[in-house]
């Protein structure tokens, strides 16, 4: 029989809501919370370890039929778990996706190099944009904002789930690593001569991002083969950084289309 | 004397929250509002009729020096009147800019054309984007978020101030007009079989641009030149629409700085 949680006190809530808000909870337990409808159809079944929805989420949108793992919950319970103003009346815990770096390096590497991204949307825009792109795989520096936050997860539109990544301690000498192994790494900066559109992405690449506010660290910029830009009329400053990389990471899409 | 607000009932803490709150008044009145620290320094002074500040910006990001037309107002009425959860400590009431459908065309046109965009950050990001680009001028049909909502005027980090725009009752007839001027207009599209990097952008050109979920309806791309899509890989369905539009307008200012 299926399982239903009436009550607000259940302690199953506490854990829910606590799974949305804490990183270290969801890294401790190698899990995160994805909710929505789009997310929970598209979503392989292997990752969903428990699915919460509303009877009038299974009645209607789900035909009435209950997948394994399902326990209903109260629309006030759904409210209380979900991040988003209107939920929608499905929510899972999920399995985070695990990969090895070799996974990153796909047939020719195009790799997204992240340092320090703070906003949750851009991350989660970044990694949509890198699967369309034909991206191999995502390296962020340890201070980068959670993947697995859940406004992240919503905005990669369920990319999450095979977008091959790794957080790096040592974002630095990983670009070393990757120059070694002849992946050229173009650092994304303002300050730089040469025209992004001049980099040649055909060849094994990777594009390294700074922070929204404050751009790259001179030991990331420096550390890169060179540095590129986005060359802007008016007088806008910068670009949005996720605005940045899918600029970019089109380009060599386009470059490699051409080949 | 520089004004103060002290009481949150003060009829002008009412109008201020209405103006950021209601498109119909920002309409009748042709202002709209500014708020933070960026904002603030970047508007030109021309458009700012009123502007509020709390006594602690006044002192310390502001040196003091009280600017005309500037009143001060409690943390608590700063906190009622702004849009945002952590204010500044400045807000402005600033004049719409007004164009003529000329004021769009620049020496080459480049026009974004949007229908039925309801995002109100992704149509900031894209008035922003749109700078960047040399895009000359931007066309929305009426049902398209409206441009001075709080949240899109923050996303256009102050191109709002400077990249002419018009709302059109009629985007299909415009389409019309804007062909028979000459001007290509490309519709973004994902069942489209011209690659957009195909499309020749350093004549005068239009991108045309749909609704986020629903792209654009059959009207307004029947009535383009042709269509264009972005190729993807992977599984994603379809591009964020402000992403989307970025990556047309750096193609087309690619193409226009190799000419």
């Amino acid at each position: 029989m299926t399982e239903r949680i009436t009550s607000a006190s259940n302690p199953r809530v506490k854990r829910l809501t606590a799974l949305g808000r804490k990183a270290k909870l969801r890294r401790e337990e190698r899990v995160f919370i994805i909710e929505g409808e789009r997310l929970y159809t598209d979503t392989p079944r292997k990752y969903l370890k428990e699915i919460y929805m509303t009877e009038e989420f299974l009645n209607g949108k789900h035909g009435g039929s209950e997948p394994d793992n399902c326990t209903i919950v109260t629309p006030e319970i759904m409210r209380k778990i979900s991040d988003t103003d209107t939920p929608q009346g499905v929510l899972c815990v999920a399995k985070m996706p695990a990969y090895r770096r070799e996974d990153l390096m796909g047939q020719t590497p195009l790799l997204l190099l992240l340092e320090n991204i703070q906003d949750p949307g851009n991350l989660g825009t970044m990694i949509r944009t890198a699967e369309a792109a034909g991206v191999t795989g995502v390296m962020m520096s340890r201070d980068t904002v959670d993947l697995f936050n859940p406004k992240t997860v919503r905005a990669t539109m369920s990319a999450i789930f095979r977008m091959p990544f790794l957080y790096t301690d040592d974002l630095v000498g990983e670009i070393g690593r990757l120059r070694k192994e002849g992946i050229a790494v173009y650092a994304a900066h303002l300050r730089a001569s040469r025209p992004y559109d001049e980099a040649d992405c055909r060849k094994p690449c990777a594009f390294l991002i700074g922070n929204e506010g404050n751009g790259l660290t001179d030991d990331a910029a420096d550390a890169a083969d060179g540095r590129v830009h986005i060359p802007m009329l008016g007088s806008i400053e910068s670009l949005n950084a996720a605005m940045a990389a899918g600029i970019l990471m089109f380009e060599a899409a386009r470059q490699r289309r051409k080949n």
